[in-house]
């Protein structure tokens, strides 16, 4: 764990409900996040949060997940930190605090609110194929995503 | 205040630092709120924030401001109401939870996790030269946007 | 509303089943509350809570409930503001920082975080019938937890 | 980190500013909760926080820091895991939700908040010369307190 806290963390954001699509990029993000020595932090539940830690897993990396419940072990399978809040949606600006940078993957408005926070918190914040507005980099596939995620 | 829990409240979003233009129309919505006999419910500080809550005053109208500090006393003098709540850019979330609806005017980056969170608590979200995404109601003029405030 | 901001609001912080004896007392110190012409706070909810939105509202007064939940209409019927959080029992801390001074009687755990709560941000703490602590100064009756508040 | 969600959370709660008699109660109890194989969870900063933490990494173990503030570079070295909340001393009820077991030292208010949400949320609560009240278990020395811990 002595290496845990020089490490880089990339938060993944995105939806509970993607479709295949935004599921495999999340996954591929989550892979390349754990190849690069990243930490993966997240929302610690389905969708995009569950595939992103499912490939950060695969790859032998680390993953923290932030939960809006109140118990740790609402976590999907695939974190391994999980963080209990017991703030529903409020918790939202607790992933944007957590990460030092984000990749947005599709999602609706939750991951906006991350998306949002992230930037009032001064992070970089990495789109792919999710919400368009000023303040967001668009990156086209997921290696360009975690590469522009990396040289912050 | 036996009558206060009855009226519609209606949420008034934007930036703390918006021209004279956004202020003026703020301004214009919160007394237009105040003489359609609802509560103006906003985040308490400074821009459009103060703006509508000016509005609502001139009016007779009643302001409910929830702060992010821990003190009720950092409110702008318009406000009636001020809730205090310590939680930084957090207590965005509950500005969206403690109005019926929301008009949102001008804003940065806090008034789109506000108009997000709105739209994730059901709430109608109408904008005023605002933020351009799915889910918002575009007005073009105080008029119109109270107007469609008040049919939620 | 004008007058509301310049009003001491004294919290009044106790448990949500109490015996009828704390829900009396409870009841009578809303009623003083109202009759000296202060804001009554509490958590919005049943037992000590409602007892003394109750009494306050039967006196005239006027009562502010902050709610764990995500609805204002989870309030008791004698709350006139309810404050929506959705931060479960995080919202103690919201409770004790929205009062000047607060008043305790019976309760349990919960109550113990706001009398701490109130103590760490430098409220006067005044208690009847509830955890004998450092720091809470305890009353003998009704009138006397009220006078002492007042005294703040 | 495969293993750490399967390890039991046990968190050290006391004052910022312990004499050193409590800073090394605290110290012992760190040691010994990593050579029993337990993560350490607690509040980040200084005093019976940073005893604890320093006691558990000598002794080889993971250290958890749930932060007040924004930002996780506020954690105290011993840290491994910085969480920021930004939510101030509302994150004390998150200490609480995110340990299995609580143990406290010393202490003042702060305290007294984390103890009592321990106890709402059903963990429970072991104090080694830290407040009196119904509901904590009395331990007479860090191996005491410990075992009890783990007997959780």
């Amino acid at each position: 764990m002595e290496e845990f806290k020089k490490k880089l963390r990339i938060g993944v954001i995105g939806g509970a409900r993607p479709d295949n699509t935004s599921y495999d990029l999340a996954l591929k993000i989550g892979r390349l996040i754990a190849e690069k020595g990243a930490v993966l932090v997240c929302g610690g539940l389905s969708g995009i949060m569950e595939a992103s830690a499912k490939g950060a897993k695969q790859a032998g990396g680390t993953t923290v997940g932030i939960l809006p419940s109140s118990s740790r072990h609402d976590a999907n399978p695939h974190i391994d930190i999980a963080i209990a809040t017991g703030l529903g949606y409020a918790r939202n600006s607790l992933v944007a605090l957590n990460a030092d940078v984000l990749i947005a993957v599709d999602g609706q408005y939750g991951t906006l609110t991350e998306i949002a926070y992230g930037i009032i918190y001064g992070k970089k914040v990495v789109g792919l194929g999710t919400w368009e507005i000023d303040g967001i980099i668009a990156a086209g596939s997921p290696e360009e995503a975690v590469n522009l995620a990396l040289r912050s």
